[in-house]
């Protein structure tokens, strides 16, 4: 089995239960719901608890249930660029804004990045006059690069023995 | 010229002198800092009397002045996938969330997406004891997939006089 | 199961019972043409009682028709450039045409785009001695890029409390 | 000489004059605003009177204006995926809508395309209280897949003399 | 039910049989051998008379037949650059030939193109005491580029109602 | 200097003289104008007397003549998929037909490939009532693929000394 | 049925039956080992004879041994640039090298190639006290670039009647 | 100036003094010679006082020290797949590897990454009497992905003022 | 079968059993971890006895056994770009530090490669107050470029007899 | 100065000086013409003495001769698929024979790969009634895969102290 093939079964089921999204992750608990949604889709991992949890919900069987906590290929089937309007608007904003986003971040922190990994991601619908706005929040740890010094690397310049 | 050759010359001039984005950012002003740092990398316009000022900043010619007013060929030149480790973990965040972005947009705004052109991008640092953290929020229009009315439509199906 | 089997079912069936796409449309009702087939080839959704009329039209069962009421991941499949004339010509038309269009709608209206998301689309028949032609009609509504006042993002270049 | 560096040099004193592509347009003459930008661009070509008028405006050369009235490498240059969001949407709508104007061309016109040489190509503004609309109109005669008959290709299952 | 399968199952058909394309061709008839391989083949669409003759030699479907009758998704499939040796050496034919093509034929006719859709295709075998040659006749309409008058396209510059 | 650079040059000294390339291939002479004139932009070479009228034509400095007389690197700089029409044009035709013609050379011919490198090309204009057609002839060797017999290859199964 | 299967199905008795490549290969005998194995991974065909054979050891049905004899997609499936080291080595191998092959090539032989179809491959074992060698052989006819003569194409630069 | 610029103007001078990256690593010095040499190739920075040391060692302008004391587009003109066949061998490592090396690590540490930028690099030569060896050593923080609980996102699912 | 089934056969297993990774490298023994689960994930072979065990413990059949004695094509089904975060980081550093690592490996040892072949790879945890670090070390043979003494290939400029 | 800018003057001075290969081969003499040929064109380096020859025959300056004895980075600017027909053959029978000739050498040898480093490369005129051959012969070591034991990395699964 595929993580592939149990993303589309469960997706079956939730289409025959009627169930939302919003309900699913309310029902696993445990975490942000874009992390829990995400599981679901085959891009992150249920803990022990949550998978069986999300197993009762969807009557899915041992391996299955194993599946889903464990950490999958991420990314695998996402097109890229993407071919979905609502993806690639995001893909272009990186695209756009990503050089003034590098020396505007570079400039106030050092040479480093912004984590993806320590790092939290936010939805929120922002109520406007002039139509509803979607806010996304992104939030990572700043890694500074680390540039190991000379005296670390003693041995580079030296044989070693076998 | 070539907008990426003015882009080198403000980089230059910029060494020469020494100045920070957000001196330069400041000097010109009139929008947000991200904005200003994306037009003269190339990616975004001047106004008018933006662009004066940075001519003046800069020491521009009158050409090169009328260059930064001008609408440019956005993304030019910025490599896809990004080879640069800050702007490419943007990019992977986008891969590995997008689907889960989508159907949790979807379901709380209906089919549309969220505008990248009616949209504004902020930069924070969130200080923190663990170290700090960049702070990107994006925001914009939920912009409705507009499903014509077939009444609207009425002269399809049948032939217009040339 | 995937959109794309549904829509392989949904051809199948068409094939079966030798209707056109204009029956099949105007059984449906409620939205132009072209958005219903789109649909049915898994690139729109159809509204939850549309879906009802096509889930009984096509004998679907209640998680397809769940399905076709979904929005599906637009563009999946397609391929670019496209391998069928029909449609490279309209690829074509937009590599070709792209940079002169870009350059006078900047012009008309300022910074922005045409949007694909508040857009119509109509297709007609024009007759014509020399040989009938075919007409597309695209009407979106201008987007202005939207320019964040630096009054706007004055924490940007201040810490937040975490 | 490359046509793309006879582009820049255009664009160039178009900044320097502060023309409008309206007012080149106007100036040239002869046929419609987007094809003579186009031809401005790199992406057709101008008439013989055309190219000279052209000339004379722009101050250019003999070999020059010899290049305006050459037939150009279409489409040259330009990034397909376009990354420059204004022309992205355009190609985007094919993407999507292509796969039901095929099915629609085909059912309404039969085995054919719409071409994309002659072809028509208008852009207009649409006024609207909620916002103004682009409107591009697109025209091309439809031609018939020709389904040589079997008489005509006799010659095929026999060998020809050297 | 997908065209690469009824082609499949075609394929098996005729290695069971033993039929030559020749015979296949003779057979269903009405138009040029390669037209009716290559519908056969998932590229070109059988006549519904064509079809029908098809499905009593193949034993298809009413489903499969009335696939046969629909214009398929030319070039789905087919790798290009072209893995084949025989197929690549037309590709690299027009790769190197394709420019000097260019230009002798806008000289001898001006702007615009061979036409691939009212376009004839035959081949022949032309006997050599040095070793057969396979011949290709490839016969197209020009077609010429339109060049839209600037008074067909009044309305570009001025507002229409909504 | 790369080839493309001379191949720069001579376009501009046609520009210049206002010479056709069919002037210019009749004065060079010695062999067909398709081949004369893919030559001179860099995808053939011509014979030593042939560049020695080409560089007196031209008026070409000895290492330029000498370029024209070397072997170049074959369809360098030509843009595949093409981006031109004209040449997109004879691009599909090989994707859409390639796989028939393969099976009918096959069957006529066996298992094996039309040269194109003993292969002649020809353009001609074909006089049509309902518009003139191009007319683009190939005819190529037929070459066997070799099955090397088992005999010819006992070294392969043992050991040579070295 | 594809090729593909049937080769999954060949490779399965292999290793059922414990077969070498060398077994296989002596017993359907009459052309070198490395032929009858790219025919059986879907890369060569096997001639009637050698089918038959193939057939009988294999216990492959009617179908299948006709899809031995015919010429397959040659190159279907293989990943380029290869995956597999053994594989990318002689991919590297081109790539560094193939420029000097070129040049001295034609500096040899003139304007032409090695040809990939009149071809032999030979594959040997060097012993060597180093460590043994593998020799590959690879040994095709030179053919020379047709340049065709003017007076062979007189034709083109005149009208012919349709 | 482009950074690849510096790079080749920092190789000249290398060339011409007859410098090792030795000897230049050790008069730069302050960290690990790998980071010194890939800051002068363009993918990492140097800082100020480093730059000043190199910027006095061969001899550059102001704008060149302030160049290398910039964070660079990392990768930037790095070709992916790599030519080369020295830098290949590292990346066919990581294709062949990355899937075993993927789920030790996740079951060895939980599910997360060996970070990036905090990470240490070192190369030395290992003795053998078979023939010495390269060894890298590779050391990088393991970061945990972040499993934002779902209190910290409460005001995802209710609406916040704008 | 394709090995890739046989994957997931296995990592089906692995899951109702579970199973640890380091749990099966101990039962199947006799190599290193890493080339154990590389192999199991289709990327090594493993020996016949190790397959033999393999088998017993996994319940294969004897196809599966063999399957697994055959060497893979390494690297089939790795996307690479590597869009699952662990793997990509490997990927970017060796982007990254590539060309550094490419000059000081050839100043250190001569012009050759690091061997991906006769190569060693570790994998360990390293405690540490910060956060435990993943080790990676890699150990190859230098392999030295061999430059052919023109004496050896005297044949090259002279004439074989066939 | 790039590699290629040193390229491109060889072939200059080459061309100016009437000069083959075949003697600029023999005058720089000391390995294989392939090899001094593939330096001259930027994918091998020249020894020193090499260089100093080469330097001395072409007029290079002192930069230019260290060049030439630097490990280039190989296969830079080779366009892969090749475009050019010589190199493309080269490129075909790797894909096509690849498969066959991997599966043979590991039946021969085992594990592992013919070197593309300790490799001899050697190139030949056959004579031949039919028209000569072109003869390629490959030689490289055979390298089998290391499998490193499971004591040698007893490391692996302990923690090593920071």
């Amino acid at each position: 089995m595929k993580r592939s093939d149990l993303t589309e079964k469960i997706l079956d089921i939730k289409r025959e239960k009627e169930w939302s999204w919003s309900y699913i992750a309310g029902e696993i608990g445990g975490c942000s719901d874009i992390l829990i949604v995400s599981a679901l889709l085959g891009h992150m991992k249920l803990t022990k608890s949550q998978a069986a949890v999300a197993g009762k919900l969807f009557g899915l069987s041992k391996t299955e249930i194993a599946m889903l906590n464990e950490v999958p290929v991420r990314g695998a089937g996402v097109p890229m660029p993407p071919t979905d309007p609502l993806i690639y608007r995001l893909y272009e904003l990186v695209m756009i804004n990503g050089p003034a986003l590098k020396v505007l971040i570079e400039e106030e922190f050092g040479d480093g990045i912004m984590s993806a990994i320590d790092f939290d991601l936010e939805l929120a619908r922002v109520a406007s006059p002039k139509g509803d706005r979607v806010k996304i929040g992104m939030c990572g740890k700043f890694l500074p690069f680390k540039y190991t010094a000379a005296s670390e690397q003693h041995r580079e310049r030296h044989l070693e023995e076998a």
